[in-house]
Order: C-alpha cells, then sequence, then structure tokens
C-alpha cells in the first residue's frame, strides 16, 4: 500500500487533483438530467452523482455545481421552474453523445439538438427524456439544498414514473442494468462495462451468505 | 420500452419495491465505512451512497438511516463522537465477507471480528481502516444534514488522508480502480466488476470528443 504523503491540494496541478477526488469514491452510475422551462428551452446535463435516499417514498439526490449569474446552472433553473426533471441512463450506444453533453452550452442551445440524442415527452410528464435511453426515470422537484461549506446544491426528487426496456425487469423488482447496456464511471472521464459477478443473499448475523 | 404503468408501491410486494428502487439510479460504488467510539468499540458498515461533492474543500457526502433509540446507527454515533471516519473500497477479494457488514449486528460485536476483517490504524487518524482494502479514504466530519422528508440524513466529511495500492495510481491525477480489484454494485445486493472501455476527453462545444 501507497499512502499518498503529499495530499494536499497545493502539490498538485489543479486538474490533477480534481481527477484525484473525483476517483476515491468508486465507480458511479452516469446519467443524463433532462429539463424544460416555461418558454420551452430545454437543457440536458451529465449527472455522476446520483444516490439512493430511501424507498417510502422513493426519492434519490444529485448535486449540482455553485449556480450564480455568472456560472448559471440551467438544470437547476429550470427544475426550479418547472418542478420536474427526468433521469436517463446512460448506455454503451450512447455513452459518447451523453459525455459530449458536459460541455458548456450557451441557455439557447439545447444540449439535445447539440449532441444528437432525441427529446422525447410522455404521459404529460413536464420533463424531455432522452429516446435512446434504455432506463428513464420522470421526477418530482422535493427539494434544492443548499451546502454551505462550497456552494453547491444537493436537488432531491420523488420517482414518480419509470419507463425501461422489458429485458430488464426480473421478477423480484431486480433491474437488470447490464441487459440495458447501461455504464459505471469512474472519476470524470472513465467509461466501463460491467460483468455480474453475482447477486448475494441478505445478510443476517450467524447466517451463511449465499449466492442467490 | 416499457412503460411501469403500475409504478405505485401499493402494487408490489414490499421488499420487491425495496429491490427496484434501489436499481433505478444506475452503478454504485460500495463501500465500507469504518469508526470507533470513545470507548474503542469499532463500527463497520455497507455504504452504497458515496457521492462527490466538491474537490476545493475535498468532499464527499453519504446516506445514513434512519437513527432512532429503537434502530440506533453506530456509524452515525460514533463518527458524531470523535469527529472521524474512513472509506474502504469493496473489491474482489473481500465482497463477500464486506456484504456480511450489513447484518445488524448488536452495539458491542464488531463487524470487524464478526466478518473477518482486519482494522488498522494509521498516523494516529481515529478511525479504523480495512487492511483488506485496496483503496482506504480518511475523512474529517464536516456536517450532517438531517433530511425531514424521510428522516435519513447525510453525511459531508472532508478527504484528510488517502492509502491505495501502488498500481492504481496514475500520472495525471486518475486512479484506476480496476487495478485495485474494485467492485461496482446495482441495487441492494449485486456486485459486478467493470471492464474500461476508454477514458473521454474533457467535452467543449464544437469540439469532437476523443479517447484520452
Amino acid at each position: 500500500m501507497k499512502t499518498i504523503k503529499t495530499f494536499n491540494k497545493d502539490k498538485y496541478d489543479k486538474r490533477e487533483w480534481i481527477r484525484l477526488i473525483n476517483c476515491l469514491s468508486g465507480f458511479k452510475s452516469v446519467n443524463l438530467v433532462g429539463t424544460v422551462n416555461k418558454a420551452g428551452e430545454e437543457n440536458l446535463s451529465v449527472i455522476s452523482s446520483f444516490f439512493h435516499l430511501g424507498a417510502n417514498p422513493p426519492l434519490m439526490g444529485f448535486v449540482v455545481r455553485p449556480h450564480s449569474n455568472k456560472s448559471p446552472r440551467h438544470t437547476l433553473i429550470n427544475l426550479q421552474e418547472l418542478g420536474f426533471y427526468t433521469l436517463n441512463a446512460v448506455t454503451k450506444k450512447n455513452h459518447i453523445k451523453g459525455h459530449q453533453a458536459s460541455a458548456r452550452y450557451p441557455k439557447n442551445v439545447s444540449e439535445f439538438e447539440a449532441i444528437g440524442l432525441k427529446s422525447i415527452y410522455k404521459n404529460d410528464f413536464k420533463a424531455p427524456y432522452v429516446e435512446e435511453s434504455t432506463l428513464q426515470v420522470g421526477f418530482k422537484l422535493v427539494e434544492v439544498m443548499d451546502i454551505k461549506h462550497n456552494g453547491t446544491h444537493i436537488v432531491i426528487g420523488e420517482i414518480v414514473e419509470l419507463h425501461l426496456e422489458e429485458s430488464m425487469v426480473q421478477d423480484d423488482g431486480f433491474i437488470d442494468l447490464e441487459a440495458g447496456e447501461v455504464l459505471a464511471l469512474s472519476g470524470l472521464d472513465s467509461y466501463h462495462e460491467t460483468k455480474s459477478i453475482h447477486r448475494l443473499s441478505y445478510a443476517k448475523p450467524d447466517q451463511k451468505i449465499e449466492e442467490i
């Protein structure tokens, strides 16, 4: 094992430090968040910080970088305006286009058009889905929490809609992400396919874990 | 695509619903969080909700389920008592033992002993690391935020120490999680190896994405 003795940002190039810190949590989901404002201007952003917050009610959170007039966060503005947004899994087929959505486009440019992914509206839901995504989740905004330590924002939403490839659905509620070619991300820019090892049984004290 | 028309928890068996909701964010990191209290009682818990909150200062968050006298969260109690905790990546070699740490052991039982992973203390850091983990990160507690919608808690911490296998360190700051056999999780119980597809260049408008 190596102890990073120089673990201090002053010892690193700025971009090197950001790459390092972004790798330390381990593998991440990588999703595209779709929103639209009242004027009908769409936005799509890459988010790798979705986390499960609870099942009853079904809540997830994700992080938005600091919003300011100089660096407006269109996703945050839109989801606060209409109160809805979508999560769309990045897949093997669409990940290069998806990565392009992280470029900083002006407000009047729809990332959907700029990167070549198609927006689709379903059931009068007030946010666009990414048609090419195999897992599409619709959220109603619950709360935006401001993090005072660094100016970021945690968006908390409740899941209200679900659309996915039929091959991903399993009998016991489990969703087979690999059947939908969903990718994992590490750091800022490294895309990974996955290979299932196994599922493991619910853990109890004094009971052996088994494959299920 | 299949639209889940019955997307309502009343239509699902309780465990089936929990499995489903836990799958929707995509692939997750799976880490063991090590803590100790003033009396020297150690705790280790499985956490799949770590998320990057920012690099300057280096902050991450994770979710702890509702704490109460009936369901005490030993990780939360310990990290608030001494103010420190560790993240230890779950790897191919240690993941079955790691999964066992999610069993609910009494307060006076150390999960390290119960599951057979070794705790190790480094540099007078006030929390134990998992010796068998290839990526070990030491945190200082910054804040515990209570989520009013479901009683969960978001723990925010600053990274203060880093220990990892030397083979994982790359020149530009990137950490090769695969070199350390770090696994990804989906849902509550599905463990996955990963295979890198590629890293992609920083995205800018009107510039083609390239492999790096």
